[in-house]
């Protein structure tokens, strides 16, 4: 437990971290239209302008509906009071802890007609559970991301992965859900490592139910986040904006299975868009859940997505000097030493009985020169027997 | 049965066919040495120079050692006779049938210091079996490639890919080995379809024994062909050199399943240098024959290898217009139709019992304005249930 005090939220900026808090509650996260305010006029300010009345529009509306005839200073204790009573952290962009690379979050926006690509913007707090400063869990991080419905194959690969990756001291940072992300999860743990989950409600309420011991094990050892305030559901729509922070807060994503549909394809895209090292697991190509990470290997080379087949490939993409992957031996040298001269000769040697120079020299179509130079050395090195400038073949 | 009669090698050109055939079966094929001789001189006086002593050097030596004192045109008598007696044919660029498209091997040496680098150049003449005309077999053709040692899940992607590409009017082009090769061949056969067998050894030899039945079915409705004369046997360096021929021959290589070391990737990159299609089948990560597969994915865009897990894959690679293949559903709508306010909307209104707007507003986080807008349309399209203003999940 390395957390200092002063996170708890005492600093003198408290104003500026109430305001974050209360955004963060009162206005979905990811939201292009807030982001635009704050950035304008500053947490306090945007706040102030929201819920008295200055700004109109849905998300003021929203924000006014959400804030239930309370005061933000209010609602601000109220959400302070909470995070005590939960025993939850709650940090800002102005906390030591936060992790800068969210920044980068801003960029990613293509404007496009749905809400879910124009709100991709960062978080306005983050809720924590954990014994760990976020920014220092995530600085040498991999999200591993995948199929609910994952195979034997897809799990394997996963527990690979995690394993080996927090082994080798990189955090992995997953959803939470069921399938690949739960195996990333318990692979990290079980290799002793760090792993952080990112989820789509409330930290005091993980969702899945089923994975609950998984949670609180993370809770212990590695890291709950969320954008959310405790107690928030965990909706649809969350999922897919909760995406963008597993893929900004790592230096690459990789996709372990997923089906054609697979949210987990959204969050491999975010990591493109925000430059960050995009990767994929193959699979059989008879596995439904495989079809994903295929379709995302045939993207176009403006698009990358890099096939990653063990942790060392990974390390390539998100990893410094000293982490490339050794390429497997062989190809470069089919003919095991012997140059293509030599190995025609050796070829041409028959299987039983023994042949002169001449016969050998005809039936590999090299010159008798050649086949001179050539033949004492092939016998000296063990690679024919030589009796009486006969040559046979050596025995096994 | 629609071989011409004059491509049993009736023309005017006679000398110039016979020059060549004596040519292929005096010079391992390939030779950077001979192409230079023949384009300079052409074939029939390259021939002369070769074996009358005008030419000196290792090619010459070698030429002339293999036709052990006999003339050129003696050779040639005697390598017609074996055609006749065998019932094989042999043609060369002169023929009808040769493939012009094998003349594009000229431009893939890289001048290395191998001689199976630099010895990339067409053959000088082919022999073969079969009922089709070659040049008209390969037209519309893809070449299937890999391990000898295949797997289970191999075998049946190769037999995937070679049925439905035969099925549709492709020939399968591949080289007759054990494994991936004799499932792809088979395969084309089972559809209807036509194949090619491109061997490294005689016609009347092919390699592997344990094959023959498959050669027999092939030469009797596909195609056998070869490079070597008849009664040349298969040496390991063969089976390299011949590799380009599989690659030049038609519009792209598939590697469905190979070791780190297998020699079916030097055909892929064959491929790649020729300008053909490159492709690979992915598999599993767990799978040491699909390393090589997996290696070829994670070239750099400027050496492309495609990732193909279907016919239609291969035949976007291959094929012209209209044979783009369908990309599978999903991933840009996963929202099933609804927009973002409208799904998280329904996602607010509770499991159990119902709500009302103002609530439902305030868990979506929207304005009550765009809530009182859209519930009434959800609800018209059987996404929720309204009774007196209050809203509920419908009934599965």
């Amino acid at each position: 437990m390395n957390i200092p005090d002063d996170l708890a939220g005492g600093a003198d900026d408290r104003q500026v971290r109430d305001a974050r808090i209360v955004l963060g509650c009162l206005v979905e996260p990811g939201s292009a239209a807030l982001h635009r305010l704050v950035t304008a006029y500053g947490p306090v300010e945007a706040l102030d302008r929201l819920t008295s009345g200055l700004e109109s529009g849905p998300l003021a509306e929203a924000a006014a509906l959400r804030l239930q005839g309370r005061s933000a200073a209010e609602l601000a204790e109220r959400l302070w009071e909470r995070a005590a009573r939960l025993g939850v952290r709650v940090i800002t962009p102005e906390s030591a802890e936060w992790p800068g690379h969210l920044a980068d979050l801003r960029h990613i926006s293509r404007e496009g007609p749905s809400t879910i690509d124009r709100d991709t913007f960062p978080p306005q707090s983050v809720w924590l559970r954990g014994p760990h400063l976020l920014a220092e869990a995530v600085a040498r991080s991999v999200s591993l991301v995948g199929a609910r419905a994952n195979t034997v194959y897809g799990a394997h690969a996963a527990a690979e992965l995690g394993y080996g990756l927090a082994g080798r001291g990189w955090t992995v940072i997953s959803g939470g859900a069921y399938g690949i992300d739960a195996v990333a999860h318990r692979a990290a743990l079980a290799a002793g490592g760090l792993t952080v989950a990112v989820l789509a409600c409330g930290v005091d309420r993980p969702y899945p139910l089923t994975n609950s011991a998984l949670f609180e094990q993370i809770a212990e050892e590695g890291l709950l986040i969320s954008e959310w305030p405790p107690g928030t559901a965990p909706f649809k729509l969350r999922f897919l904006v909760r995406n963008r922070v597993i893929a900004a807060l790592s230096r690459g994503t990789v996709l372990v299975e997923a089906g054609a549909r697979s949210g987990a394809r959204q969050t491999l895209r975010r990591a493109r868009e925000l430059g960050r090292a995009a990767m994929a697991v193959p699979g059989p190509i008879t596995s439904e859940v495989s079809v994903g990470c295929h379709e995302e290997l045939r993207r176009e080379p403006h698009e990358p997505v890099r096939l990653v087949a063990s942790v060392e490939h990974v390390l390539e993409e998100v990893g410094g000097v000293g982490d490339l992957a050794p390429v497997p031996r062989g190809a470069q040298r089919p003919l095991d030493g012997l140059d293509p001269v030599e190995q025609q000769l050796v070829d041409a040697v028959p299987r039983r009985g023994s042949a002169h120079a001449t016969q050998i020299a005809v039936d590999a179509g090299v010159s008798l020169r050649d086949a001179l130079a050539k033949l004492p050395s092939l016998a000296l090195r063990g690679h024919l027997r030589e009796q009486s400038g006969s040559y046979s073949r050596p025995r096994r």
